[in-house]
């Protein structure tokens, strides 16, 4: 699991006493108390600040509130900026913190709001403030659920080569499928849904996946049957990315369900529970 | 399996003769004929009070029957009423069945009728009988059907913690996303359906989860690519709540087909639960 | 497998030499170059009937060629007659097949079209003839897919009691929320589509299972809310039934890769492919 | 893996160092640097192409551009029809390529460009490039993912037979329920939706799917109750063709990690394929 590792890691990096290193253990791990106390607040921060966002969004609400949501928009953006710098600060290898997903996130997380007072008509940036929801990721994936979104994530990944190929595929499919389409329903039944191929392929990629909005439909008989050919296809082919994702699943929990002897005589890991001698040298376990 | 236990001790404690033993082992029991007729006419009970509410809100049959539905169901209310009564007559602790999950519901069943006398415009309060739906499973779970409900129980207890950690992310992906939408339909496009961030993220979730109501859809070109994005990206990841699931039950279905006997002989593990002799070596287990 | 000894049995009870025994084995067995024959005669007619049976539906086909449809229709039903009265007098136990549900299917695929002449008004009973597709699965059963189907079968059916337990719990979670979805948009919003109990439930049904028509949605942020609530549930637990069928069908895998060697001496099958002795008296294999 | 063998052979055939077996390599082969360039060529030629077919049926922008449209498929045309002449050209077996499935999709690929001078009004027929996409896979399957496609191919391939059994099953079972839909919406309540059998059926596979348009909706109660009753028998059987293919992937994944060696002293097998020794007796294997 290169992930604890790499965590292990940059927690002995930062093992000094001086301010600077205590800090950096408070912000950036999770398993002392000032730590989880940092990171449930600037969780709730961050929950609040999205929030705010949201509302700001519903012209209703914002017409009545927009000074109140000004001020706690300042309050949180001086306090983030404030992280980021300390950040910035406690950090070893600062370039390799700026540069990271989570720094440019944790700047791109407060950039908007001083551009606003810089530039005019920059408003619509505002709404980038809502990426600072990824920045909770980082407070999840040092948590107590490491684990589980670990092995989520290594699953994932490992399945990702079968599923974008997969989708590939579908994608292939659903463009030969729209243009079909769109000649039976666009061309000849000059079915308005259906004027164009891009159009009709998005209509076989939205019937395929069987969201099914129904803001295009087919109108006439032929139409009708193959759209009903392509449903059968992707009834047929729905199963695919669960059968690869599960079956990867299904390999990592039996190898997970594999024991935690080790050999004394070569220290091979990763043995049958039944299993009573060393596969790889034969001793006695 | 902690449910089977805890019925056990609780039968064992109520295991005396006189007239309130006996009546608790018919109404919390479900294995003598006489608690299983009374499980029957409960669930008959439930199933006509359930159907009331429901036909109560249908006004054109409101209209027609308002006296009969009041008298039948004044006559469940005093009948779940005097159960009520019972229950916490017969029950040794009485204050943890009160206070119990069910204790609740049969409480709550019962009061919104009450209330009708008492107060005035808590006609709304009515449809919380609904809520005696839920005493269905308590009769549920100690039927024949404990083992299945057991079974699935287990396997999404265990799998909760992954699927929450999975649904927290696909919330956050989809507030992204829908911010995006929002920001491309409803700012640029001034589409109604996309006129604030709360609705756009209520779109995307209808969409990624493949409910795709139709209500609210994209109008550009940007939003249907974008749209198009997100439903292979919900096409992608459907599979994992199913994995997680399968891969649970699987492990189950593994586990209870396994036996942990070991060959004295050869020391095999691994034998058919209904073996006799060593499949590796022959010797008897 | 239950289904492939009874058509043994009743194969051998039908061994005889004369017309009627060699009849019946032209109509209910499927292996002899004449029974295949009359199998795809009859798909091929039925094919036909039904086929006529929805052409008919439509107004504008109909009226075209009503004589047509009335002549075949004839010629088809009087066919199939002779069929059932053949299929009576070469069957041993005629009250078996009379009262079996293929017997039934038989007899009810042809009675609407003579209820026609004796009775007015019972057109729409011609409808009924469409059940005629359910004699193809008795062909389809005795074919080359008969392992394939029963296979499938199986697995449904062992999985039919988890299953059926689990649409009970999703119809009374549903019937939960649609009445709390009735409460919030029925009674405090006005929503026509939520105006009663039933019709609420109904919506939540169509959410819950992903269909997502449309035709009924939230208007009120907290009605949207609640409906991102059932969507989410929803998306946690389709994975039940898939889990549950997989399990099955996975283990269903395990078992025929079993081994059919049998014991020489206590003639037990199913033994493990890598057992090397009995696992139930321990002779060598 | 009989692609990766048949891709070998045809290799062998063609091992000569003059210029039509270089071409060959470069043309069939994937595995040399100029092969790979080639590939890579071809695949963005192809995906500017189909590209241009999309846009071309956009009004506005054909409008716009409709020389440039004209200009660029003439050149990619001209292409295609040389690189088709120089592969039959290079190939041993001419009529093989010829009338091979991509040989025919490359000559499709070129012929409607050149039938719009001959033949007015065949303008449509321009769609049909689309087909070009097809010529995507034989790269794919060439190229560095053949691994996975082929691994996926093979599982859809073994799991076809069922799926197509299932699919079979559900088209009957939807015809059936389509027609009773017709009768309880279409005859008695006049819905224009379901106003004949072939429609109704359509709303089935639409619904059972769980598609669900919304175009087609019940609106009666006994028709929004039978619509219920086919999404509940929808979501209990969604799950079978995902467990089909999860459960054949299953197999394979575990077949791929098995060994077959037995240990010659306890006999036993299932080894890890990276084992010395046997895990139970510590004899070398």
């Amino acid at each position: 699991m290169g992930l604890e590792e790499d965590y292990k890691k940059r927690a002995e990096e930062h093992q000094g006493n001086d301010l600077k290193d205590r800090i950096w253990r408070v912000i950036f791990l999770s398993d002392t108390p000032g730590a989880k106390t940092f990171d449930l607040i600037l969780m709730i921060a961050i929950g609040i600040s999205v929030i705010i966002v949201m509302l700001e969004s519903v012209e209703s609400i914002n017409m009545a509130h927009r000074e109140l949501f000004l001020v706690v928009e300042w309050i949180f953006t001086i306090l983030f900026t404030i992280e980021y710098l300390v950040r910035i600060w406690v950090v070893r290898k600062k370039s390799r913190y700026i540069f990271s997903f989570y720094g440019i996130i944790d700047l791109i997380s407060i950039l908007p709001t001083y551009l606003t007072i810089l530039l005019s008509g920059t408003h619509y940036l505002m709404i980038v403030r809502v990426l600072r929801l990824l920045r909770v990721f980082r407070v999840l994936k040092m948590g107590r659920h490491m684990g589980e979104a670990n092995h989520l994530m290594n699953a994932l990944r490992s399945s990702w080569a079968k599923i974008s190929v997969f989708i590939f595929c579908v994608i292939a499919v659903t463009m030969i499928l729209g243009t079909a389409m769109f000649v039976v329903e666009g061309l000849i039944a000059k079915n308005e849904g259906f004027s164009n191929v891009p159009q009709s392929i998005y209509w076989a990629i939205v019937t395929i996946s069987t969201v099914g909005y129904g803001d295009i439909t087919p109108v006439t008989v032929m139409g009708k049957m193959l759209a009903t050919v392509i449903i059968l296809i992707g009834y047929g082919i729905i199963a695919v990315p669960t059968g690869i994702v599960t079956a990867e699943l299904n390999a990592r929990f039996a190898r997970v369900q594999m024991d935690y002897r080790v050999c004394g005589e070569c220290g091979l890991e990763g043995h049958d529970p039944k299993a009573i001698f060393c596969k790889s040298c034969g001793t006695k376990l």
